[in-house]
């Protein structure tokens, strides 16, 4: 079971319910919190739940969740902790999200803060790069970056399917000394813990075979490429590069687009080049992805897009009910045990990480 | 006469030599320092200078400028600081650039730090975008941040030709409270220092008349639209922003010629399309930009990017001639004294700025 909250999809909550009948069609059970007269009747697979009030809207949503208890993600969020359901699936935008699951479910046991992370589909790239932290931490310190590897890394393997997904630190340059002393001191963390594999050979295996590889640093274009699976940054940083993908990717098609209307040669240029970029525009679907994934918790929750239509929450919904399948939470829990990086215990990264936390 | 470094283009120094030989036949005088044997006959109006020693490779080019005063790059600052020239281009890179236009050059007087300042084409757009910080500094205090504003938009005056430049803080949302902790503090000084203007009304106004106005937050995807004309952040997020819109714009273009290049039908669509994108390309084309603006020196340093080709070249050395006729330096100093914001005196922001900068 997954408790979806309906509120704050840009389509209304009718959208999400429709998302939900989808995902429902393919046989896992979804807890609709939402208003009820605008859920309409529900489907098969679907129970729904009437919570007509939303914090979804709200500019603090920290103290909008707080101040509301009856708010549809409160009560989702709610249904996780008391194991009515297994994830949540909240389009009410990542700050209601954040609060909720920070208050209702709580941190995973040794986890210092939960991050969002956001599986960027590449065209030609077999699995999507996944971007952590999108927007949850502004301001991290290195142990926060080590344990946002571990968390990125699970997720590959668990969501993704990727086996040994290879990780980096987002920098201002590849060389170990680039970037601030928080990046620089994470680096140095992250390659004590899991150093790349030689040639070919998987090292820092967890508990289920799964292996994670630290590459060092990358720029800014490995986003885009093929040199990591998993781009850990802060909070600030990965929220802005999410913000300029966007924009720059919509700015480019909108320009190719402008030139196929500015001529008749180019229109009837773009008529006969439609068809294949709209094979390009598909692979680059950011609903495809479901959304940005909140991890760290005691359970995961799915942040879908509040643009997305009925699909993308048909997606968020299937993705987290494959994710808690798989164990995203659990095998998170042994990548950071096995490499000493939970809070509160283990060895040295985590004696450290103790040291500057009380500081 | 403008000094140029011959040495550390893709191309070859004989590639920046045609470049100083454009710039000459448009009246502006070079003085080249390079391997002579490799940039032939000097052409009116261009003194050359052998210097075959370059830094441009070096790894750590702060101490490689150090270690070799014969360097091209050094004896090209030299020139600048000897007053045998009045700006500085250098195609070797920034970190050459920067360790050359410090040791040599030297702070200008009240400039807590330089800044690369990245002047970004987005098409439809009258004037580039400005990014500063794009990589001289990865850890950056308040008062940092606010002399990158004030001194982003004396640039964006004297060299884009831009009256009233909105200048604005990248931050990871639009709210004042949005961002880590020198951001907001940065956010709270620059609103005092330079309030937006209330409908249409030019406030912050320098000694030419030329206003800034501060426009608060924007998010990474104001870089390609009209929000702001001057974006300021620190040099990590600035370098990882910079490198993604290359990649973006990299990959979607790419995407575009794969699915041209996929088929009968689109390899005959992207032939009649090719006129038009080529005209967007031409906008976007940032060898018209000249580079990156090396700012808070004694005197302006261009930096071209190492793969550009001769016009380029010619762009950075006809751009630093003009930015020197406007006195950019000066008018950042002018703009930073009004504002207080001048090292070791003025008002409060300064004071404050001294204090944190002792601890």
């Amino acid at each position: 079971v997954i408790a979806v909250d309906a509120n704050g999809a840009d389509l209304g909550p009718a959208e999400v319910a429709a998302g939900a009948a989808i995902a429902a069609a393919q046989g896992v059970r979804v807890l609709l919190f939402g208003p009820a007269t605008e859920l309409g009747p529900a489907p098969e697979g679907v129970e729904i739940v009437d919570a007509p009030a939303s914090v979804a809207k709200s500019g603090d949503p920290a103290r909008a969740v707080r101040a509301t208890p009856e708010a549809s993600v409160v009560q989702a969020a709610r249904a996780v902790r008391d194991g009515r359901a297994l994830a949540l699936v909240c389009g009410g935008g990542t700050g209601a999200a954040l609060a909720a699951g920070l208050f209702e479910i709580g941190r995973a046991s040794g986890i210092r803060r939960p991050a969002l992370a956001l599986p960027l589909p590449v065209p030609g790239r077999p699995a999507p790069v996944t971007l952590i932290d999108v927007g949850a931490s502004a301001e991290v310190r290195p142990e926060h970056l080590v344990q946002f590897a571990f968390m990125g890394s699970a997720f590959a393997q668990a969501v993704l399917g990727i086996a040994s997904p290879r990780v980096a630190l987002l920098s201002n340059g590849v060389e170990p000394e680039r970037g601030g002393s928080v990046v620089r001191a994470a680096h140095e963390r992250l390659a004590r813990a899991a150093p790349a594999p030689a040639a070919g050979l998987a090292t820092g295996l967890g508990r289920d075979g799964g292996a994670m590889a630290f590459m060092g640093n990358v720029e800014g274009d490995a986003l885009l490429s093929s040199a990591a699976d998993v781009v850990v940054t802060d909070g600030f940083t990965g929220n802005v590069a999410l913000k300029l993908i966007e924009g720059v990717s919509g700015t480019v098609l909108r320009a190719v687009r402008d030139a196929a209307l500015g001529s008749v040669r180019g229109r009837l240029g773009g008529l006969l080049l439609a068809p294949s970029l709209r094979a390009f525009r598909a692979a680059a679907d950011p609903e495809l992805q479901g959304g940005a994934y909140l991890l760290g918790l005691r359970s995961l929750a799915v942040v879908p897009h509040g643009r997305f239509a009925r699909n993308g929450f048909a997606a968020a919904i299937l993705r987290a009910h494959a994710a808690t399948r798989e164990d995203v939470v659990g095998r998170t829990h042994a990548a950071l045990r096995d490499a000493g990086a939970l809070r509160g215990e283990g060895a040295a990264a985590s004696r450290e990480g103790a040291a500057s936390e009380a500081s």
